[in-house]
Protein backbone atom coordinates (compact mmCIF):
# COMPACT_ATOMS: atom_id res chain seq x y z
CA UNK A 1 0.00 0.00 0.00
CA UNK A 2 1.57 3.42 -0.81
CA UNK A 3 1.72 6.31 1.60
CA UNK A 4 2.74 9.74 2.21
CA UNK A 5 4.87 10.32 5.69
CA UNK A 6 5.62 13.04 7.83
CA UNK A 7 8.84 12.09 9.99
CA UNK A 8 10.71 14.14 12.79
CA UNK A 9 13.05 12.54 15.23
CA UNK A 10 13.45 14.12 18.24
CA UNK A 11 16.39 13.08 20.34
CA UNK A 12 16.56 13.70 23.83
CA UNK A 13 19.63 14.27 26.15
CA UNK A 14 22.07 15.10 23.34
CA UNK A 15 22.38 18.64 24.19
CA UNK A 16 20.38 21.55 22.87
CA UNK A 17 21.70 21.49 19.19
CA UNK A 18 20.37 18.35 17.32
CA UNK A 19 21.76 19.15 14.30
CA UNK A 20 24.22 16.15 13.57
CA UNK A 21 21.43 13.94 14.76
CA UNK A 22 19.18 15.75 11.97
CA UNK A 23 21.57 15.46 9.30
CA UNK A 24 22.19 11.47 10.07
CA UNK A 25 18.21 11.60 9.92
CA UNK A 26 18.08 12.99 6.13
CA UNK A 27 21.04 11.02 5.03
CA UNK A 28 19.42 7.81 6.13
CA UNK A 29 16.13 8.92 4.71
CA UNK A 30 18.16 10.09 1.26
CA UNK A 31 19.44 6.36 0.84
CA UNK A 32 15.87 4.73 1.81
CA UNK A 33 14.55 4.88 -1.86
CA UNK A 34 11.47 6.76 -0.85
CA UNK A 35 11.01 9.91 -2.46
CA UNK A 36 11.86 12.68 0.09
CA UNK A 37 11.29 16.38 0.92
CA UNK A 38 12.47 18.48 3.95
CA UNK A 39 11.25 21.09 5.33
CA UNK A 40 11.59 22.97 9.04
CA UNK A 41 9.76 20.44 10.77
CA UNK A 42 10.40 17.18 9.69
CA UNK A 43 10.67 15.36 6.40
CA UNK A 44 7.77 14.05 4.53
CA UNK A 45 8.31 10.91 2.26
CA UNK A 46 6.54 9.00 -0.04
CA UNK A 47 6.45 5.55 -1.24
CA UNK A 48 5.45 1.79 0.12
CA UNK A 49 4.10 2.32 3.92
CA UNK A 50 5.65 -1.09 4.72
CA UNK A 51 9.29 0.11 3.33
CA UNK A 52 8.25 3.92 5.14
CA UNK A 53 7.93 1.74 8.70
CA UNK A 54 11.03 -0.49 8.28
CA UNK A 55 12.69 2.80 7.54
CA UNK A 56 11.70 3.97 11.29
CA UNK A 57 12.90 1.35 12.62
CA UNK A 58 16.10 1.96 11.00
CA UNK A 59 16.09 5.31 11.94
CA UNK A 60 15.47 4.24 15.31
CA UNK A 61 18.30 1.85 15.49
CA UNK A 62 20.86 3.83 13.49
CA UNK A 63 20.90 7.08 15.63
CA UNK A 64 20.80 4.83 18.76
CA UNK A 65 23.67 3.01 17.56
CA UNK A 66 25.64 6.58 17.05
CA UNK A 67 25.06 7.72 20.29
CA UNK A 68 21.75 9.08 21.38
CA UNK A 69 20.52 7.55 24.50
CA UNK A 70 16.63 8.35 24.09
CA UNK A 71 14.68 9.36 20.62
CA UNK A 72 10.90 10.12 20.15
CA UNK A 73 9.95 9.59 16.97
CA UNK A 74 6.84 11.86 15.77
CA UNK A 75 5.03 10.62 12.47
CA UNK A 76 2.53 11.47 10.26
CA UNK A 77 1.62 8.37 8.15
CA UNK A 78 -1.60 8.69 5.14
CA UNK A 79 -3.11 6.66 2.88
CA UNK A 80 -6.02 6.41 0.78
CA UNK A 81 -8.07 4.29 -1.22
CA UNK A 82 -9.75 6.34 -4.02
CA UNK A 83 -6.51 7.19 -5.71
CA UNK A 84 -2.58 6.83 -4.75
CA UNK A 85 -1.07 8.96 -1.87
CA UNK A 86 1.60 11.39 -3.40
CA UNK A 87 3.39 14.54 -1.91
CA UNK A 88 2.94 16.16 -4.88
CA UNK A 89 -1.06 15.70 -5.05
CA UNK A 90 -0.80 17.39 -1.04
CA UNK A 91 0.66 20.36 -2.50
CA UNK A 92 -1.70 23.20 -3.30
CA UNK B 1 13.97 -3.11 20.31
CA UNK B 2 11.70 -2.54 23.16
CA UNK B 3 9.32 0.98 22.82
CA UNK B 4 6.60 2.61 23.85
CA UNK B 5 4.30 4.38 21.43
CA UNK B 6 1.01 6.68 21.14
CA UNK B 7 -1.22 5.84 18.27
CA UNK B 8 -4.14 7.91 16.78
CA UNK B 9 -5.93 6.98 13.46
CA UNK B 10 -7.83 9.41 12.15
CA UNK B 11 -10.64 8.30 9.52
CA UNK B 12 -11.19 11.08 6.67
CA UNK B 13 -14.60 11.34 5.23
CA UNK B 14 -16.52 8.38 7.04
CA UNK B 15 -18.68 11.42 8.76
CA UNK B 16 -18.48 13.69 11.78
CA UNK B 17 -18.76 10.45 14.15
CA UNK B 18 -15.31 8.15 13.94
CA UNK B 19 -16.47 6.14 16.86
CA UNK B 20 -16.88 2.36 14.36
CA UNK B 21 -13.31 2.87 13.43
CA UNK B 22 -11.82 4.26 16.99
CA UNK B 23 -13.32 0.99 18.35
CA UNK B 24 -11.93 -1.27 15.83
CA UNK B 25 -8.25 0.64 16.01
CA UNK B 26 -8.68 -0.64 20.05
CA UNK B 27 -9.82 -4.49 19.35
CA UNK B 28 -6.79 -4.60 16.72
CA UNK B 29 -4.46 -3.22 19.63
CA UNK B 30 -5.95 -5.46 21.93
CA UNK B 31 -5.71 -8.15 20.02
CA UNK B 32 -1.97 -7.66 19.30
CA UNK B 33 -0.22 -9.12 22.31
CA UNK B 34 1.13 -5.49 22.64
CA UNK B 35 0.74 -3.48 25.98
CA UNK B 36 -2.48 -1.10 25.81
CA UNK B 37 -3.93 2.12 27.04
CA UNK B 38 -6.61 3.77 25.86
CA UNK B 39 -6.93 7.38 26.43
CA UNK B 40 -9.11 10.59 25.01
CA UNK B 41 -6.80 11.47 22.15
CA UNK B 42 -5.47 7.57 21.34
CA UNK B 43 -4.22 5.02 22.37
CA UNK B 44 -0.64 4.21 24.04
CA UNK B 45 0.78 0.89 23.64
CA UNK B 46 4.37 -0.78 24.97
CA UNK B 47 6.05 -4.06 23.28
CA UNK B 48 8.78 -4.56 20.29
CA UNK B 49 9.04 -1.39 17.74
CA UNK B 50 9.44 -4.06 15.03
CA UNK B 51 5.99 -5.10 16.04
CA UNK B 52 4.16 -2.03 16.98
CA UNK B 53 5.27 -0.69 13.21
CA UNK B 54 3.56 -4.26 11.86
CA UNK B 55 0.33 -3.11 13.95
CA UNK B 56 0.43 -0.04 12.71
CA UNK B 57 0.47 -1.24 9.08
CA UNK B 58 -2.28 -3.30 10.04
CA UNK B 59 -4.59 -0.89 11.29
CA UNK B 60 -3.91 1.08 8.06
CA UNK B 61 -4.84 -2.14 6.06
CA UNK B 62 -8.18 -3.43 8.27
CA UNK B 63 -9.46 0.09 8.46
CA UNK B 64 -9.50 0.18 4.73
CA UNK B 65 -10.94 -3.01 3.70
CA UNK B 66 -13.66 -1.97 6.32
CA UNK B 67 -14.70 0.93 4.29
CA UNK B 68 -12.52 3.89 5.32
CA UNK B 69 -11.09 5.95 1.98
CA UNK B 70 -9.14 7.91 3.70
CA UNK B 71 -6.52 7.62 7.07
CA UNK B 72 -3.64 9.56 8.63
CA UNK B 73 -2.44 8.21 11.63
CA UNK B 74 -0.58 10.27 14.17
CA UNK B 75 1.99 8.37 16.01
CA UNK B 76 4.49 8.79 18.78
CA UNK B 77 7.38 6.09 19.18
CA UNK B 78 9.69 6.07 21.96
CA UNK B 79 13.19 4.42 22.48
CA UNK B 80 15.98 4.19 24.66
CA UNK B 81 19.14 2.47 25.44
CA UNK B 82 19.77 3.50 28.68
CA UNK B 83 17.23 1.45 30.02
CA UNK B 84 14.05 -0.85 29.06
CA UNK B 85 10.96 2.00 28.14
CA UNK B 86 7.69 1.16 29.88
CA UNK B 87 4.14 2.80 30.17
CA UNK B 88 4.58 2.47 33.86
CA UNK B 89 7.90 4.23 33.89
CA UNK B 90 6.59 7.08 31.67
CA UNK B 91 4.09 7.80 34.30
CA UNK B 92 4.84 10.25 37.41
CA UNK C 1 -15.54 27.61 22.02
CA UNK C 2 -15.14 24.79 23.87
CA UNK C 3 -11.94 22.15 23.23
CA UNK C 4 -9.90 18.92 24.17
CA UNK C 5 -6.35 18.77 24.04
CA UNK C 6 -3.63 17.02 24.50
CA UNK C 7 -0.07 18.97 25.24
CA UNK C 8 2.96 16.96 25.09
CA UNK C 9 5.90 19.26 26.55
CA UNK C 10 9.37 17.93 25.14
CA UNK C 11 12.56 19.67 26.43
CA UNK C 12 16.01 19.52 24.51
CA UNK C 13 19.33 19.59 26.26
CA UNK C 14 18.66 19.01 29.85
CA UNK C 15 19.45 15.56 29.78
CA UNK C 16 18.31 12.16 29.07
CA UNK C 17 15.60 12.61 32.09
CA UNK C 18 12.87 15.13 31.75
CA UNK C 19 10.81 14.02 34.45
CA UNK C 20 11.23 17.33 36.35
CA UNK C 21 10.26 19.07 33.64
CA UNK C 22 7.21 16.63 33.55
CA UNK C 23 6.15 16.95 36.95
CA UNK C 24 5.98 20.74 36.49
CA UNK C 25 4.14 20.55 33.29
CA UNK C 26 1.44 18.92 35.18
CA UNK C 27 1.02 20.98 38.20
CA UNK C 28 1.00 23.89 35.58
CA UNK C 29 -1.94 21.91 34.53
CA UNK C 30 -3.47 21.34 37.25
CA UNK C 31 -3.80 24.51 38.58
CA UNK C 32 -4.99 26.08 35.67
CA UNK C 33 -8.77 25.45 35.75
CA UNK C 34 -8.92 23.17 32.96
CA UNK C 35 -10.22 19.49 33.16
CA UNK C 36 -6.89 17.63 33.28
CA UNK C 37 -6.04 13.25 31.97
CA UNK C 38 -2.00 12.56 32.74
CA UNK C 39 -1.12 9.79 30.31
CA UNK C 40 1.86 8.25 29.30
CA UNK C 41 2.19 10.37 26.35
CA UNK C 42 1.45 13.46 27.59
CA UNK C 43 -1.78 15.41 29.22
CA UNK C 44 -5.15 15.62 27.98
CA UNK C 45 -7.34 18.88 29.01
CA UNK C 46 -10.89 20.00 28.66
CA UNK C 47 -11.95 23.80 28.49
CA UNK C 48 -12.08 27.17 26.62
CA UNK C 49 -9.76 26.97 23.61
CA UNK C 50 -8.93 30.45 24.33
CA UNK C 51 -7.62 29.48 27.39
CA UNK C 52 -5.82 26.49 26.53
CA UNK C 53 -3.67 28.44 24.57
CA UNK C 54 -3.48 30.46 27.54
CA UNK C 55 -1.82 28.03 29.67
CA UNK C 56 0.04 26.47 26.42
CA UNK C 57 1.94 30.23 26.44
CA UNK C 58 2.33 30.20 30.55
CA UNK C 59 4.40 26.21 30.03
CA UNK C 60 6.90 27.11 27.42
CA UNK C 61 7.52 30.54 29.12
CA UNK C 62 7.30 28.89 32.98
CA UNK C 63 9.63 25.73 31.74
CA UNK C 64 12.31 28.64 29.97
CA UNK C 65 12.30 30.17 32.95
CA UNK C 66 13.12 27.02 35.20
CA UNK C 67 16.06 26.99 32.85
CA UNK C 68 14.53 24.62 29.96
CA UNK C 69 16.23 25.96 26.44
CA UNK C 70 15.09 24.74 24.40
CA UNK C 71 11.01 22.88 23.87
CA UNK C 72 9.08 21.73 21.18
CA UNK C 73 5.52 20.98 22.42
CA UNK C 74 3.43 18.88 20.33
CA UNK C 75 -0.40 19.52 20.71
CA UNK C 76 -3.64 18.23 19.42
CA UNK C 77 -6.63 20.47 19.61
CA UNK C 78 -10.08 19.60 18.78
CA UNK C 79 -13.23 21.33 18.46
CA UNK C 80 -17.41 20.58 16.94
CA UNK C 81 -20.13 22.35 16.37
CA UNK C 82 -22.20 19.67 16.85
CA UNK C 83 -21.96 19.09 20.52
CA UNK C 84 -19.56 19.99 23.36
CA UNK C 85 -16.22 18.22 23.05
CA UNK C 86 -15.30 16.46 26.45
CA UNK C 87 -12.70 13.72 26.92
CA UNK C 88 -15.42 11.79 28.90
CA UNK C 89 -17.36 11.81 25.71
CA UNK C 90 -13.86 10.53 23.70
CA UNK C 91 -13.49 7.42 25.43
CA UNK C 92 -14.86 4.11 24.53
CA UNK D 1 8.94 35.13 22.16
CA UNK D 2 9.55 34.20 19.21
CA UNK D 3 8.42 30.72 17.86
CA UNK D 4 8.76 28.57 14.81
CA UNK D 5 5.41 25.95 14.35
CA UNK D 6 3.61 23.32 12.34
CA UNK D 7 0.49 23.83 11.87
CA UNK D 8 -1.97 21.02 10.14
CA UNK D 9 -5.69 20.79 10.53
CA UNK D 10 -7.76 17.93 9.94
CA UNK D 11 -11.65 18.52 9.36
CA UNK D 12 -13.33 15.52 10.11
CA UNK D 13 -16.85 14.80 8.30
CA UNK D 14 -16.37 17.60 5.23
CA UNK D 15 -15.56 14.06 2.71
CA UNK D 16 -12.07 12.41 1.65
CA UNK D 17 -11.57 15.87 -0.12
CA UNK D 18 -10.41 18.90 2.36
CA UNK D 19 -8.89 20.55 -0.14
CA UNK D 20 -10.94 23.83 0.50
CA UNK D 21 -9.81 23.99 3.54
CA UNK D 22 -6.46 23.32 3.50
CA UNK D 23 -6.64 26.40 1.32
CA UNK D 24 -8.63 28.48 3.79
CA UNK D 25 -6.03 27.44 6.13
CA UNK D 26 -3.25 28.75 3.84
CA UNK D 27 -5.58 31.77 2.79
CA UNK D 28 -5.48 32.74 6.82
CA UNK D 29 -2.08 32.14 7.80
CA UNK D 30 -1.33 33.96 4.73
CA UNK D 31 -2.61 37.48 6.05
CA UNK D 32 -1.31 36.43 9.39
CA UNK D 33 1.73 38.71 9.41
CA UNK D 34 3.44 35.40 10.33
CA UNK D 35 6.46 33.83 8.14
CA UNK D 36 4.37 30.92 6.26
CA UNK D 37 5.92 28.02 4.19
CA UNK D 38 3.39 25.45 3.12
CA UNK D 39 4.52 22.08 2.86
CA UNK D 40 2.91 18.21 2.00
CA UNK D 41 1.66 17.70 5.70
CA UNK D 42 1.05 21.40 7.15
CA UNK D 43 2.29 24.88 7.24
CA UNK D 44 5.19 25.65 9.13
CA UNK D 45 5.16 29.95 10.43
CA UNK D 46 7.42 31.45 12.53
CA UNK D 47 6.68 34.90 14.76
CA UNK D 48 5.42 35.98 18.32
CA UNK D 49 4.33 33.34 20.01
CA UNK D 50 1.09 34.82 21.34
CA UNK D 51 0.41 35.59 17.51
CA UNK D 52 0.88 32.00 16.45
CA UNK D 53 -1.64 30.74 19.02
CA UNK D 54 -3.91 33.57 18.68
CA UNK D 55 -4.05 32.88 14.77
CA UNK D 56 -4.87 29.35 15.81
CA UNK D 57 -7.72 30.18 17.56
CA UNK D 58 -9.03 32.14 14.34
CA UNK D 59 -8.15 28.87 12.30
CA UNK D 60 -10.62 26.83 14.26
CA UNK D 61 -13.51 29.55 14.47
CA UNK D 62 -13.29 31.07 10.90
CA UNK D 63 -13.25 26.74 9.32
CA UNK D 64 -15.95 26.62 11.52
CA UNK D 65 -17.94 28.83 10.63
CA UNK D 66 -17.44 27.89 6.70
CA UNK D 67 -19.40 24.39 7.56
CA UNK D 68 -16.84 22.31 9.03
CA UNK D 69 -18.31 20.63 11.89
CA UNK D 70 -15.01 18.87 13.41
CA UNK D 71 -11.73 19.91 13.43
CA UNK D 72 -8.60 18.20 15.01
CA UNK D 73 -5.31 20.26 14.53
CA UNK D 74 -1.83 18.96 15.12
CA UNK D 75 0.75 21.46 16.33
CA UNK D 76 4.06 21.39 16.81
CA UNK D 77 5.92 24.77 18.71
CA UNK D 78 9.38 25.54 19.46
CA UNK D 79 10.98 27.91 21.30
CA UNK D 80 14.33 28.40 23.06
CA UNK D 81 16.47 30.71 24.58
CA UNK D 82 19.81 30.74 23.50
CA UNK D 83 19.07 31.88 20.38
CA UNK D 84 15.96 33.35 18.11
CA UNK D 85 14.33 30.60 16.34
CA UNK D 86 13.78 30.76 12.86
CA UNK D 87 12.39 28.48 10.42
CA UNK D 88 15.56 29.62 7.86
CA UNK D 89 17.61 28.46 11.10
CA UNK D 90 15.94 24.91 10.89
CA UNK D 91 16.91 24.10 7.49
CA UNK D 92 19.80 22.16 6.92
Amino acid sequence: MQATAEIQMVPIGVGVSVRNEVRRVVEILNSSGLIVETHASGTNVEGELRRILRVIEDLHEMLHAQGSMRLISFIKLETRTDKTPTLAGKRL
